[in-house]
């Protein structure tokens, strides 16, 4: 237990420092363009997720989000005595990462975030963006294990995209990014809706993936 | 029946999420540099095909596309009476994903595209894309069968910048894609000309694959 | 045999419809930034060499590449009176690619570049790109032949950029790429030279590989 | 032992033409766009690492890097004796790659670099830099060996944009970038504490990884 809890500890804390780091130096490189910025933001939070989850994943199932391990739980493939746990490491795990990358890029410690993320539109993203997640982790799952840290890995990459809010989909991210005003950052009085749309996004999933891919309820 | 279709279509509409809304990301942010939105557009819209195909290919073979299933069916390797029931639910995921797309963006969901797209160059292209596609998936089953979601997606990637209409390739996608005016729509009265290409490509496709891969006619 | 060549045929064309409709599509949509312009052009190219290697590779081998039917017929690993017709169909095959190309593109199919590409710094990147992907290939069918594909895709893709010649490394390309005056095209009187130099590349690689993976020489 | 060497020479030297040639090509042609600049330079490092991985980790374990023969020394996975010859002809690769890299792009072969890289975020940047390529490699070799060569390209490739330093990661790398005057390069007087960092990254990783992937200390 000892040994999944650091894992989600270090697992979250680099998957901040791939998001919030990789955010910071291409908005500090791109001039400007927000276009080139978020293709290397993706590109590198992409990279991060595939590493994170093939050497992470055979430890601790490599969740580094609290819906994720929600989910798991509801499908009773997580023992709910360590629902909290994990939880409580990831926001950790997070939150020291986004404090870390800040280190790294000469930017004071402590900070919260005015980059505003919200309005229906952002939080429809963050529904779909929640359940396609899910989707292709339980789908991969079910039909092709091996294959799950490059899905993650790539949804993710598309999802920066394809979504309006750039599909944060991790409250343990979205609590995260809240401290970091940066490229990345989310306002944090627009924090809460953002992880009740992430929650709904769990339930939606719940509800259509065991008839997709008919495996127990 | 009712599973694979259920497939057809939450993997039709997703695509269609994946390639109209990144398109609409991508212009936003680009700054004006078509360049830049292209590439965004082709590596989120290659991924979402990977990982489509690889959690729904085993539901329902993820065609996602008529011009797939007719060539399934050329070969004999999809049921004559379940040609009508992918395309229609193909097409309605298409649109509806369409729709989804606009509500996440903040835009009409009633939309007709402006873009035009006519003339020998993009329909020759058209005839490419389609046999191209099909030349990979073909290709890939006999030879390399767990290579199809690769493959399929990096063509995709690919022929994004290699062909001048950007390869739509897919009868309900091009439906869809009429209905936003987008960064990725299709003028309406261009439509039918695109998909009369994409059927000949599939006839292209029939004629040729067999003498290359020495499969059954 | 007639598969093989069919193979070779069609496999170069498609490279080279790869290649030069990349770079037109890249040129036209990248305002002036080429840096934009070759990203685009190199992730197109290895997306266009993954498939086509893939799909390929079972029936004739997937050279599309004089150099590269060359140093296998050195190894005895491809018979001599194969050698010529390999050639001349990847000759062919890419010349009626670019032309194709030009189809699509809307532009006059009979051209001739004028892209100057000369010199030392050029001729030693064709030498180095040449070596370099014979090392690939003969390494990886020792080693991880499934990875060969790969391989050869991600290497041109970072060629393109580490070499000052954007690595030709291929006769058949070199010389269809002299009759597109587009992006991707070199000036034909340059052309002598740079095969020139991908022959002296597969001299350099026959030298060195055996040492490095101690196969037959 | 001598093909072992080898391995390790011609790896190293060309990691150095991949890392250092497309930093110049990117420079050249990104028209002052640091973050396309960047992009092409993270994408084909990244690409030249996978191949150089994939076809040598099975001659010599495809270090190219003190800091790894280093770890895997301290693991008693690699013998004393060959430490020092491992590191030598590391170097010494990598500085005649990155000569090799002038001559291709015409620029004059000796230099020292201009390009100030110090202070306590770059450093704190190369400790985790560090710690993560050895967190990859070894926690790949735990649990999916045949994805390292992948795990450390992706990596890196990431790492180039979360970490200000932009990941040297490598005292072989290090030493002969800071013979280059141009994007890729390093003052010659910063280079000791960049591999002071990269050697505490070596140190934290030895008391961390342990603890998390549950092998021998």
């Amino acid at each position: 237990m000892k040994q999944k809890l650091l894992a989600e500890f270090i697992g979250t804390a680099m998957l901040l420092i791939g998001v919030v780091g990789s955010g910071i130096m291409a908005e500090n490189m791109s001039g400007g363009n927000n276009g080139i910025a978020l293709l290397a933001n993706a590109i590198a939070t992409g990279a991060m997720l595939y590493v994170l989850i093939t050497t992470l994943g055979p430890v601790s199932g490599a969740h580094f989000n609290p819906a994720v391990t929600l989910a798991f739980a509801l499908r009773r493939e997580h023992p709910s005595a360590q629902i909290l746990p994990y939880v409580v490491v990831q926001i950790i795990g997070g939150i020291l990462g986004v404090w870390f990358t800040h280190i790294m890029f000469d930017l004071p410690i402590l900070q919260t975030s005015t980059h505003t993320r919200t309005g229906i539109p952002l939080w429809s993203s963050e529904i779909f963006a929640t359940f396609g997640l899910l989707f292709v982790i339980f789908g991969g799952i079910k039909h092709k294990p091996d294959t799950v840290p490059t899905l993650v890995a790539l949804y993710i990459t598309g999802a920066y995209w394809f979504t309006s809010s750039t599909s944060f989909a991790n409250p343990a991210v979205t609590i995260a990014r809240s401290l970091s005003d940066t490229f990345a950052g989310i306002y944090p009085a627009h924090m809460p809706m953002f992880i009740v749309m992430q929650l709904i996004g769990v339930a939606v999933a719940s509800l259509i993936l065991p008839q997709l891919f008919k495996d127990r309820t």
